[in-house]
Parts: structure tokens; C-alpha cells; sequence
């Protein structure tokens, strides 16, 4: 791909590097594949930059994503053993929050998400990662477990050079106007639809 | 997201693990971001199944996804040193391709693109790899360096248990049609479009 050019140059006081280097926020949405497996390869990319990498997934299965799951904790391994990267934590819902004291006892997921959202803000307010992978994101917020308006203004100010993507269908128009970047995924052709169900190393 | 479930049930003589475990090929393609990002996102999935990883880039620029090279090289090098995952080999034409003896000197891109064609088919025929990322490869089929009938062939014939991952804009329909994972990536919003140009650790 050809480096890409903007096609206007803003008249917002900034430098092209200061513009450049603008945090950003990411939505990955629409039926397709891939939403968050690009994500995960936005964490690969910033884990080599030696960012901090934050993954928070929303999903109640503590099965989901098990083969990310497991390469960026060995990468984050390599950043502590080697120097290698940057750290990287990963924390997901399904079996309770890791820093939730209610670990791998608390059923109700509406409780859960707002929990996982507000220990996402205390980090934003105080700049703990570099990047933060919100994995399955809106179906809280579609659900009405986190409030859409909170998420927007809280990203729209957050502090620092923050990035943050957020995957999911159905992402509220809310997020998509504070949104730096969303890209669209849209299923052309899919193996499910000739009866071929999900498998090891393509789907997890 | 919810574990979906085939909305046919075909009548092929194969069970369903048997058609759960047919190798793909898939596509992404469109003007949005992420198709090379979640087929990188894949890459570390079967790596982490274990399987043999081929990474071919059909790119001019030697410094295209180097933080992607530098992630899957550090996974190759826990396959080597401790057995974790499967092997990686990563290849790029821009550099000339490491196989070749013209290596670094071949400024003829179509020349260069259709020898690493040439050299994917032969290890499809021999079963090297068992997840092939063709990245960029879109672009030689567009401009003619590669012809899409012989891909287009060469994948509906291939043998055994390889899976191929194919990305770039423009895919061609005879592509698309042997492909059985196709997504379209839609730019929804881009910062390119606000006057701000790629950076270090989102875009490389």
C-alpha cells in the first residue's frame, strides 16, 4: 500500500508531527470478520514500539480469544525476561475480573462490564497503558451496561497519548463521533454459510 | 460474539468435523484498514496452534510491517528455543526474496512478484506451511505479474491441510471465487481524512 497523503491540511495550530502523533481512538465494527483480530494486531505493533498494552475483553467466555491471549502474555514474558517490547496485561470478564475481588464468582455480566469500565477509566485518568484493546466493547453499551455517553466523554478527554480500539457490531453513533478511525468489516462471503462451522487455529 | 451456527447443513459425505476442519482460503479486501492486520492477527493464532507459518509480502518497500516481522520473528524464536508455537518464516519481496540468488538487485517488481508466486506453488505442492499470509498480493494479480486464473487454480487444488490468507484492495472476482472466507474492510472515518498521517506503533 502506497503511503497515503491527507488530503487537507488542518489549520488547527499543530505540526505535522504534533497531527501525527495524535492519540487515537478505533472502532472496529460490522458483521464481518476480523474486527478483533486487528485489533490484537494493533497490539502485536505497539508491543514492538514498547508500548504499554492494556486488553480488557467483554465477553463472558473465559475461552474467547485464548490463542491472542496466549501470544501476548508470551510476549509480555519476553519484555520482562529480555527487555523486549512493552509489558502487556490482560484481563478478561469471563472468570471475573483479575482485580475484582468477586473473581470467578460474580454471574451477573451487567455488573461485571460496569466494573470492567470503570477500573478502564481510573487507567485512562491516570495514563497506565499505551494502547488499550477493548475487546467487545459494545455489546455493553448496546445492552445499556455501560453508558455510551460516559465512554464518549470520557475518551474524548482523556489525558496524555492514550490509544484506545474498541471492537464489536452495532457500535453507537455515539463512539463513532468521537472516533479517530472506524473501519467497517462486512462479511462477503463467509464458510458458515455452506454449513462450515468455526475451527481450531482460524476461529480462536 | 456467540458461537455461530451453519445456517445449512450440506449434503457432501463429510461429517461436520471433517468440513469444520477444511483448510480456507480467505481474502480481505476493500479501501478500510486492518486487512493485513488481522491476517497478521491470524498468523499469531496458528502460530500458537502450533503450525508452520509462511509470511510472503509482495511489497516494494523492505520497511513495510517490520513491528508484524519483529513480533512473529520473536514467536519463531520461541518455537527454536523453548518449542512453543509452530515455526515462522517470514518473506518479503522488497529486499528480493531470500531464496533468491538475485537477492537486493532485482529492481523488476513483476519479474520479482512472479517468482515469489513461482516458489509459493512449489511449497503448496510440497505442503511446507500450514497458514500461508500472501500480504499485498492483490496488487501483482491487478497489474498483471501474476496471473489469477493459475492462483485462482492453484488454491482450489491445493493439497492437504493448508490454510491461505490473501490481502490488498481490488481482489479479483475469480479470486473471490474460490475464496471461502471473503471480508470486505469500508473506511468508515480516518484520520487521513483530518489532515493527520500514519505514525509509528498503528501504522507500522
Amino acid at each position: 500500500m502506497p503511503q497515503g497523503q491527507p488530503l487537507v491540511v488542518p489549520d488547527d495550530g499543530l505540526t505535522t508531527r504534533q497531527r501525527r502523533n495524535r492519540p487515537l481512538v478505533m472502532v472496529h465494527t460490522g458483521p464481518g470478520k476480523g474486527k478483533s483480530t486487528a485489533a490484537f494486531g494493533l497490539a502485536m505493533r505497539a508491543w514492538n514500539q514498547g508500548w504499554k498494552v492494556g486488553v480488557f475483553q467483554f465477553v463472558k467466555s473465559a475461552k474467547w480469544r485464548v490463542g491472542e491471549q496466549s501470544v501476548l502474555e508470551h510476549l509480555g514474558r519476553l519484555h520482562e525476561t529480555e527487555g523486549l517490547g512493552g509489558p502487556v496485561e490482560w484481563h478478561k470478564m469471563g472468570s471475573g475480573w483479575s482485580w475484582s475481588r468477586k473473581s470467578g464468582t460474580d454471574d451477573d455480566h451487567a455488573v461485571a462490564a460496569a466494573e470492567g469500565w470503570a477500573e478502564i477509566k481510573r487507567r485512562l485518568a491516570t495514563e497506565t497503558h499505551d494502547l488499550y484493546v477493548l475487546d467487545e466493547f459494545t455489546y455493553p453499551m448496546k445492552w445499556g451496561w455501560v453508558d455510551v455517553d460516559d465512554v464518549a466523554d470520557t475518551l474524548a478527554s482523556r489525558p496524555g497519548r492514550q490509544h484506545v480500539v474498541i471492537t464489536g457490531r452495532d457500535a453507537a453513533p455515539r463512539l463513532l463521533e468521537v472516533a479517530d478511525l472506524v473501519t467497517e468489516m462486512t462479511k462477503v462471503k463467509h464458510p458458515m454459510d455452506v454449513g462450515q462451522k468455526g475451527q481450531r487455529g482460524i476461529e480462536w
